[in-house]
Formats: C-alpha cells, structure tokens, sequence
C-alpha cells in the first residue's frame, strides 16, 4: 500500500532533514519557573500546528521558507521540577547544535530557558553581543530568593558576557533597581526600538544572538501571554524591526518566547509567534 | 390583546420593508470551503443582534441609519456540501435583488461567497469595477485541486471581470506567484491603504462593488476570524478608508466578509463587523 | 549528531509500522455536511495530543496498547466542498486497507464519512452487520434535499447492506417518520443499550462493523459535539457495552466520530473519545 | 420578488399566531437582582437560535411541537434597575394571557420573574397548587435587607397562596432557618425527586402551575448557571419526573427560569433548556 | 505560631492603613442599570489579583506605589435591584472619605457610579470641572424611561454641575441629540484627546475630579467591557494623556469605570485597568 | 471613619483566629512537577470567592460552618522551579501546626503536596493510616526520573508508612506494574468506592488522614482538572463517601487537590471542590 505518514508535524516549510539543513528550530517546552500564569510549555505544538495558516512565502522579504533548507527538530524532553537539571539539558543540546555548524532559532517557553541558549552560543562566539526585545527588564539579582527566574535572565547572562554586551530596546516594567543597573551595565532603551538602527550598525560585523520576548508586542495584538503589559509596540513595528536587523551581517543564532497559546483561544497571539518565527527564519537563513 | 411580536430580528435600523427599501442587507450563512477555521456560518446571526450595542447614528458620516430606507432581508437558506449549487443559488436571488432595482450589501460567510454577487452585479453592469480590501491576494488557480475556494475568489472574478477591473489594498499574504500574477492582472497595493484615494478618483464615475474582507485588520482589533493574519490596519484607518469611499459616485454595491464570531467571544470582533456595515450602509444609501 | 526526531505524533502506544501492524487507526477531518455546528475536522489532531495525558494499560480490559501492533496511518487529506469527491476518497483508501489484510478504527470527522469506510467493508464482507449506537437515527431520506448527509448516513448504508443488518442503540432524537421506518428496517432501541447483549450473543460469529457516534454520551459527560442531547448514557454505560461487544468473534472494523474538540475546552470530551478509542483499539486487536 | 423575510426567530416549531394558538412561549430576559453571578438575561436568545439543534418531535411523549398550536410570543422589553416596576409589568402581560384564555409557559430570566406570573395565575385560580422543582429553598425572608430577591421568591409567593400550597424537590441548599420553615409551610423534599408521583396524585384534579431552576440539575448535565450546587439530580430524573407531571389535569401554567448560557459556551446547557422547553410545551399542550 | 495571615488581599503596594493614608482607593462593584453585556461588578475583584501581575514601579512617572500612602479600603457592599438606595450608599461613603481630607480613587462597576461620587464631590468644592475620557456620550436624556442610567451619567451631573463644567474627550458614540446637545453645555472632543493640554492649561488651578471609562480604549486593546466601540485610542495615547493631567495642580478625585473583566479572559484588558489606576494613583499622590 | 476593610478574604464561614480554631483550613498553590497541563496553583484563589455562591449550611450534615471554629489561614508563599525546597517549606508549616494541636484541612495544588503534610501527620501520629480517593494510582516509582512528582506520591508515602497503610478507592488509571504492585503493599478498589464502609469500620479508632483527588469523580462533573479521566463517580457517591467517613472517630487532617478552576470556566469544578471543603471541614470539625 502506498500510504503516506501524515503525521510527521513540522513548522511550515521545514522539512530539510538534519545534516542537509544549515539552520534548525527547535521548542522547548519549559514554563517552570513561571511566578504568574504558566503556559508556555504549550506554545511550540500550537505554533507548529497554527503555522499552516500562514504562507511560507513572506513578501516583506521576498523569500520563501521552502527555498531554505531549514529542520524542524522537534521539541526537547524534559524533566519538570528541577530546573538546574533542565537548563544544563538544554545547554548540552545548545552545543551540540553548535559543533555541528548550525545555526539555530530556539522556540520558548518561558524566557530562562535563553539563559542555557545564550551561554552555549557565548561559549562559542566570545564576542557574542545580544540584542534583547522585551517588555520587561529581566535583570532582577533573583525572584523569591531564586536566581534562576525568568525575571532574571539578562542579569545571569550579564554574569558570563559582561558590561556593554546586552542591548534592550522596548522595556517598559521593571523594579527602579533595575533600570538604575541598567544604566551602567547594558543600553536599554525605553518603551521604544527607535535606537535600533544605530546598534545594528555598531554591531552589523558583531556574532550577534537575537532574544525576542513576544510580550514586547501590545497586548492588544499579543495577548497570549502570562504578564500583559499594556503600552507595547505595534505588530508593524517589530516588523519594521525585523526588516533592520537584516542589516546585522553575523547573526548566529536567535530566539522568540514567552506566547502562552491558551490565553488567546482566538489564536491572533499564535500567528504573531508564527510569523515572527517565519521572518526571523528567513533572515537567519540569509 | 396588544402582544407585540418582539422575536423579528433585523440588524439596528433597517425595518423598512421590501417594497420601499432602496438598500437591501442580507447574509449569507456559507463556510464549506474554508480551509483552516471554518465558523463564518454564524458571523450575521451575531451581528444581528450585537448591532444593538451600537448606535444607528454616525458621528463620522453625520448619517443616520433609521432615517435611509433599509430592508434587512434575511439570511439565505442553503444546502451544505455541494458548493456549486450553493453559488447558483446565491447568484439567482442577487439577481432577483439587481432586476428590482434595489443596492445591497451582502454579508458573508466566507469570501467565496461574493463571486456569484459580484458576478450577477457584473452582468448588470458590464463596466464594474471592483476595489478589494483584504489581507490576502485570493489569487490562487486552485487549492487542493479545487477551483471553487475562498482562496481563489478574486482568481475567478478575473476571468470574467478581466484586467484592470480589481483594485486591491492592504494585501499581506500569498503565494509568491500569486503576487507576480498581481503585477500583469490587478492593481495590488501591498500592507497598505495608501493608493486608495487616488484609485477613487479614477473610478468616481464608475459603477464600482466594494469587498472587504475584514481580516484586512489586524488581528489585534479583530481576532475573530478563520486565518488571522498579523500586521494589518487599525480601525481607525479602516474608517477613514471608508471617508474617501464616499467620493465614488457610483457605488452599486458591497460586501463584508470573513466574521468567525466564535473566536472572539469578547464581541469586538463583532463589533468591528456592525459597525463597518453601519458605515457602508450609509454611504450606499447616499 | 544524535538529535531525536520528536516531532512524529501519534495516538499513544500506535507506533508499528504499516507492514508490521494488523490494525490501523487513522483519522477523517471532514465535517463537510454538517448543519448545525461544525468543528469535528479538529476531532484527531486534539486527539492525538491528549492521548498522552491517558495511560496506554487498561485496567478495564487488563490489556496494553503498547503490546499491540498498531500503526497510526495520520489523517486524509481531502479537498472541501465537493461532498461526493470526498467519500470516493475514502472509500478508495479503505478499500486498500481491507485489500492488505488490515483491520481499522477510523476517528471522524462527522458520522458521513462512516458511509465509505462501511461500504467498502460491506463489499469484503456481504455478510456485514453494523452495530450503531448514537442519540440520533440518522436515517433521514434527505436533509434540506441533499442525500449525503449526517443525518442520513444510516439509510444511505441500508440502501446497500438491506433489512435486519443495522443494530441501533441509545437512540433518543429523530424525526417521527425515522423512527417509524426503524421499525420495520432496523432493530432500533430507544434511550438506552440494554438490548445489546443480545443482540451480541445474536451477530456473535458474524463479521461486524461497529460505528459509534459519540454524542450517544450525555452531554454532561460528552458536551464536545456539534448537537449536544440531553438524556444520554453515562461513560460508565459505555464502557460496559465495550466490554459487552467483546464477545463478538469478528468485529472486522470500527469508528468512533462526532468530536468537536473546540465546544469543550476542559478538554473532558477529548479525553472521553481518547479513552474510548483505547478501549476500542484493545477489543480490534483480539 | 419572492425573497422570504428569514429573520424572525421562533422557539423550533412554535409559529401559530396568537389567535389561533392555546399556548403562549415567552421570556423574561431579567437578573437584576442576581447577587452572584448574572447573565440569565441571555437565557431566551440563545434558546430560541439553538432549539433548531433539536428535533420538534419528542420520542418519549410521541408528540410533535409542530402539531400543536403554539404562539411564541417574544421577549418583554424591561427597564432595568428598578424591580417593582420590571415585576409590575410582567404581572400585567400575565394577566392579558391568562384573561385572553391562554396556557403559558414563561421562560427567565432568574427565578424572581416567577413571582409576577405565580401571582397572576394565582388570582385567576385561587386554588393554585405550585410545584417546585429546584436546588435551592428559596425561602428567604429577604437578601441583604432587600425582599424581592431570586433568594425569596417562594417565601414571597408564600404570602399569597399560603400554607400547603408550595411543593418543593430536589433542594439541596439553603439556610437552616429556611429548612426549619419550610417543615411547617411546605412541602420540602431533601436532594431527590422521590415524592413526587405521590403528590401529583394528590394534586391530579387541582389547577397547578409548574416552576422549573433548571439549576436542580447537577451541574455536570448543567453548568451554565449562576450557582451552581453539586450533588444534582441527572437529566434523565427530569425527563422521568415531566413524565409523572403528565398525569396532572390541570397544569394552568409553567415557568423555566435560571439558565446563564455564558457560563457554558459548549451549549449543552441551553440544550438542556430547549428539551425541557419541548417536553413542557408538549404536556402542557394535552 | 508565627503563620502569617495570607488572605488580605488589596491592590499592588496600598497597604498603607487608613488613618495614615492620604488617598484611598476603593471599589464599586455595581452593574445594575446595564443594558447590555453586565459585569462590571466583577471588575475590582479581578484587578486586585491581576495586580500582581504588574509592578508597582512606573517608569512612565519614575514614581512607586510603595512610597505613597495608599489605603485600598475594599468594596462596598450594595444591595441589587434598588438603584436610588444604591446611590444613596455610596454617595454616603464618599462623602465620609471627603470629610476625612482623603483624596480617592473610585473603580467601578458601570459609569453610573460616577454619579454619588461626583455629586459627593461636587458639594465639596462647588468649583469642581469634570474631565470625561470615554467613548460614549453619556448624555442621555434617559433610557427606555430610566433617568439613572449609565448612558445618562453625565447628563445627571449637569443638572448640578451646570454649563462648561465638563470636558469630554474620545467620544465616538450617541444619538444625534446628544452630540447637539453637547454643543451648548459642555466641551466635547469627537474621537481623539487633541484638546486635552488646551484644557488641562485652562483648568491647572481648579478642583478637577477625573472620570476614565475604559471603553475609550480601542476594544483591540481593552475587549473586555460591555459595549465595544471600534476606533478608539491606543494605550500609548491613553498614557500620554495620563502624562498630560499631571500638570493640573488640584486633582480631587478620580474614577475608573466599565472593564467587565469576564469578556477578555486573556487578562489583557485587566491589565489594562491596573496600569490606568497605577498611574492615576501616582499622579493623585503628588 | 468607620469604613471596614472589606478586602480580607477568607473561605465562607472560617473567621476565627488562629488562637481561639481547632481547625485550620490554608492552600498550597504549587503546580510544578504537573507533566501535562498544569494549573492547580490557582484553586486555592477561586475556591475562596466562589465559596460565597455556597452556602455554610450543610443540609446533609445538618450542621453550619459559621457554628465551627475555623481559622482560613491563607496560602503558602512558595518559590517555583525548586521542588525539594517546596516541600519542605511545607512540612514544615504542617509541623507548627501539628504542635499548636490543629487539625488541618490542605487545599491543593497538585497531589504532590501531599507528601510533606502526611509526612509531618504520620511524624505526630506513627500508626497514621492513609484513605486515599483518586482516579489515579500515583504509584510510580518514578516520572521521567524524577522521583517527586504527583504520579508518584503515594508511593513516596508508602516508603515511609510501610505496608497495609493505604486504603485506594475509585482507581481507574495507572501503569499495569503499578496495579500489580499495589496488589501487595496497599489496599486499591478499582473504579468505585464500595469497599470504604468495610474499611471505615476496620480503620474506626486509628488516627487517619484524608487525601481526596477530586479528579475521582467523573470528568461530566469536574472537567477542571488536567488529567480528566472518564468513568469516575459521581458527586453524590462522593458525598455518600464523605457521609460514610464521618464514622472515623480519630480524623486527623485531610487534603483536597488537583483543582485546576481555569478549565471549567463555567465554576462548576470550583463549586464542587467548595461543596467538598465544607463538607469535609464539617466532619473534621466533629
């Protein structure tokens, strides 16, 4: 019988296998340090199914997904409830990825597991700068007394890449301790991504590592998040962004987190994650 | 006794009858070949009776809807499954409307629901022009094989509209050969609304049909619909495109297409949706 | 690299491969017909997901689906909108599942697309009789003049399998004219499956096609389905039956259909159909 | 042209206009003095639109809705925020029908709106007998201080029809003083149904009006309601206790109040509601 | 034992008692005269546990909750049903906090709870000028013979207050009337907040009493609320407005009205809320 | 002033301070090791508002919240993402109460916080002897390799109770070796719950703790749960449960878990879970 095995799922347009693909996705579905509303951990099956109602052709960029030659790795295992455990699962398979040459878009989850991520890819990229879309500071010293928070990401990733490293462009919550550390060890610009352009020319020859935490985006247009914050930028804007970073000439290697799919049963939320997902792909393809 | 009969439903303000009406409204309750979300069936039962929420009266257009002559006629009744018989029947009764020489504004469903419309008002007025709203081109040959798809609307229009008859604005999604078939066939604005008044002008003497698809909004302002597609117009842009409608001088008549209203229960999609008919209402009853 | 491919999904426990397996379970995402509420194309794919918050052992039936040979053949892929091009499909599909020896549990979808999986079964097995158990008749001449409908798939499988081979349970809605026909054509109980261990001790050593239509559940227990009926059977009494119908020597085939996973997003009647295909799969694979 | 006005709503198979009918459907779209949860205002729109989900024909009377003549009679338009006048107007209507020689059945609306009809009926037919199918006493001397409250309504009814006219079941909350009273001045049966066959008994020749809380159901068959009680009787019990109410020979009237369909979006609660809504018709249509 | 008492639950950062506060926030959960959609009266509830969601820094006004003197004094219990007494209640409580020299913050429930609060404070400084943010005119005669409506509120307190005592911005909806009525009592910006600093210069010295009903909000932005009216403000406009109103010297009060937090389960809108009564807080606080 | 603080919220009818209780209800919002679809952390929040749609009485009980000492001692302050500090935070809070002499009553969270409050019980009470109320067998030696999750609690328990402690009823889920292994170190009656009486009166003078999973009852009543599991019991076999436990002379505390309220929008599960607190604090008030 000639039946074919539908039930492989991928992202739409990622069907290169391994060792022909340059460039992998890949979820993790991790939410457990997560203080407020838990969910991530279900965005990665809700992306990859949502994703066929999107075009795999993007006329922003003039590309198409099935031109590249990108795989679909599927999603990490992992144990819950002991989150060291899980950050170093991830680190491993970070470098994995790696050593074999690819480049790699990470799909969250909550935003520690970038944490792993950035770290196996600093370990590569000694120079790596990061460029940190956000609508929150995520530089608490801890949360309740845990260092490992998604509060906390960018100041455990300031720990390894150090002052002047970190550029965080859209943040608009955070405690004042905060912004009053930023100040001194990262750019951080305020509620907007107008200085985008300047720090994508600074570091267009920089290894450059892309985060994008999706609640950057309005909750208007993005409200399947755990914290909501109202006043972001609109869909259009991160578009417009996205455009710019084309311009960055090194960019090793990306991520997008933090859409918690069952707040927004209406799935807007989850096409913004899908086509954030297909654009960064294609100009991380380039 | 005086028991009024409370349970005729018709969307606010339009209770003239047939005979007097020069406007009719009606809804076409037909999703059979939608693809990925189907549920624009239930869109003209919601706005039925969420138009009470709104006001009859326009602050914009100064116009007021109890004091034109609208019939609401009603939403056809169709046989599910066998979509070439459903197109026939929508076809004949436009006809039947066009021959007694009556405006409409038809409200889908989905958009392959306004092929027979616009056919039937082509064949009254051979010179039509269409200007269509939309997210996506609507320009496929076929999908899956079958001719007879939403996504092929526009597609079929052609054929007998010909070139230069389709003007299309806010387009952000497509096959990358459906965007080269664009260049030779249609007008085809990309992301958004800004060739509009001067197509308008072009056309102010033309018998023109109008055809919004609302997913031309961003799914931020209306999430209730069957392919969301990030990006799009505020509303507040879609109302100002219907200001420079009014200019046309020779509106016969309109639709607006593509209300799933169960998947924004919180109603704004709805809302968008009364709210857009209101407006064109208006301006057809010019 | 030693990446796992995770991104296969399966219902629990069914990874055999095709040649290996002796029974098939694979999905139909049609709901083409049906009238009211449409929805039962998301039935497998919610089913799938869920099937891994189940255990794949019965305690029921002391049987496990990991010690079965079944292969999860995925979903057909089918064009909308053309009603009789679809059934020929399945058919075809089923017609070469029987040719290889392959018992089936095919998952709708709405109740027509049991009629081609019946009909190609009936023509392996003349000697096909059909064990029905669902809150509605299903024996309509026609619904609003289309003959190919879910309210009518019964009669359209009498039309070929004759008198006294349809077996009808738990049958609590129709119109009166459909249960008058029953008497004379069906066996048909009303209400409840008390009758089924006779009927079972009755069709013991024949070949047998069961077809369950979920929404025979109360809708308490069951609310996820286009038209819920109050007064249904409890989950207990089902699984009760499927103990009763494992006394049958020759159940040939099987479907279980009618979930509309999106009208229940506690996910209770996704987890209702999981268990029962569970169940179900263990009987097939005596 | 022949175009038909679709778009009155009837409750499925109750067109007879008022003249001609016997039997007047209506409803009260009032909770102003819900104290927890509101929405029952919602109940009849969702009734009247899902009741084509159902069949008109009852398989356990063997009556058909369409056989009867049944005049559905819309909503009363009610201004909101002040309850004597909204129960002032309602007694009025009530009182046209019953003096126009009418049976009615009046849907909620919450269970407050009984208290205008009850004391209608009451004064038409001093003998009255109500039968008080509900989960909650209902027996309050006032709520918060206010005495027309959905907490009251049979207390308030008491002060009118007297002792051993109220016979309640299936109750299953209240306050203990509630209870208390209850055993001098009603009949109180405690969570079951049991006593009812004898009491219709007693009251087979009495003129007996009939209030239904659909919340006496469990909230498993029936969630969408403000409050819910577990621990309820199944729908089953319902349809077998309307069954006993068929040998009363004088039900003069009915009411079916309480259904919030908001808080149930799978709809099976609303068609819990129209299948007792048909059943009721049915029996009072003998 | 040293347990804790967990279960206080307030605002983010107003534990300040009462007799140390220098403002007091409170909530009105009353929804009885709306027409439409209720469920205001769940709004405060929500907000104070979604709270926590946000921070109780501002990095819009480099302000902390935690360092003003904020008393949250909970809700006021109401009686339902009885509209007069209601606004009796909670004029009485006002006008306590006043007595007290407390400034206030007041979220409700419907826009008719600005009324008592107004009044209240209008008796304390005869001089005071209202500024009205909303979509709605709110200048109603009355409706359906009600003059205590919500679509009445600001005509009612024109009755005390008299001519060019009220500045409305944002409005985009009500009868013709209203908007010509507006023309000649009070100020009335159609759709935008242009004219706020013109208006806030005017009124820099005077007692400004500040009403915000949320529904200003595009329903993109802020869904959850009874009647969504498309094409209103960003959330972005909303805080430069807020920026703008801190140069009035003499705010007395504030209110914040209409989320329905039910209608936006994502939390969005809430969150929405939350942030509009931190800013208010911190510039009530100067 | 005399304004009240109206914003402690406690469970209905449990105001006593600690000093003057015998009894301490307090939750446990912890969901962390939940592998499937987590939630449970936010039950404690729902049950205590929505315990206000119940009221205090018992009529099954015959006895009045408001007439027992109940302290509602609040929620638990638990860091996320580091299991074994959770559960010892939590032991030893049990602990301190356990020497002030207090029963308790825990609420949930997922069943794995269980674990430390029968730790402490059985550390105070060495002959403890377990009841344990389930769907599932939560005797996993372990879940992907970690040793403490909730489908391995009472198996962690067994290892420190030792053989012939634990009593499992209404089991109907769980690996086959789980089955086999409780066959020689529990009690476990699969499916229902008729052997409780027979060990009730065999348990009668032993001090017993009380852990009740509510997703043992069918999924048709409590849908808000992350595993649902069809064929449980139903909620009146519960509270003939609960009924027959009240013969048990020595109760020494008890757990109710694996509410998971945002599942069940409709308030159903929440409600059912507050009708079991009040039940279950009665008896243990005895």
């Amino acid at each position: 019988m000639k039946t074919k095995v539908q039930n492989i799922s991928t992202f739409i347009g990622c069907h290169t296998n391994y060792e022909k693909s340059n460039l992998v996705l890949f979820g993790i579905p991790f939410d457990g340090t997560t203080s407020f509303r838990p969910g991530t951990r279900f965005a990665m099956q809700a992306i990859r199914s949502d994703s066929y109602g999107l075009e795999s052709y993007s006329p922003y960029l003039d590309m198409d997904l099935e031109e590249q030659n990108i795989f679909d790795g599927g999603d990490l295992e992992l144990a819950l409830g002991n989150t060291e455990k899980v950050l170093q699962t991830i680190e491993n398979f970070t470098v994995e990825l790696l050593d074999d040459q690819k480049k790699f878009l990470m799909v969250g989850g909550e935003h520690l597991v970038s944490l792993p991520t950035i770290k196996a890819t600093f370990e590569k990229y000694p120079n790596l700068h990061v460029i940190h879309i956000d609508a929150h500071t995520d530089l608490r010293e801890d949360y309740l007394g845990e260092k490992l928070s998604h509060a906390s990401v960018m100041r455990r990733c300031h720990e390894f890449l150090g002052d002047d490293r970190i550029f965080q462009f859209g943040i608009r919550s955070g405690l004042k301790e905060e912004f009053e550390w930023a100040k001194k060890h990262t750019h951080l610009e305020k509620f907007t991504l107008k200085t985008l352009p300047e720090v994508v020319a600074q570091l267009s020859n920089m290894p450059v590592y892309i985060t994008i935490d999706l609640d950057v985006l309005d909750p208007g247009v993005f409200p399947g998040t755990g914290t909501p914050e109202p006043g972001g930028i609109t869909y259009r804007e991160l578009l417009q962004a996205i455009g710019t970073l084309q311009s960055l000439k090194h960019i090793v290697a990306a991520d997008i987190v933090e859409l918690s799919p069952q707040y927004d049963p209406s799935g807007a939320s989850t096409a913004a994650a899908c086509k954030t997902i297909r654009e960064m792909l294609l100009i991380l393809s380039k």
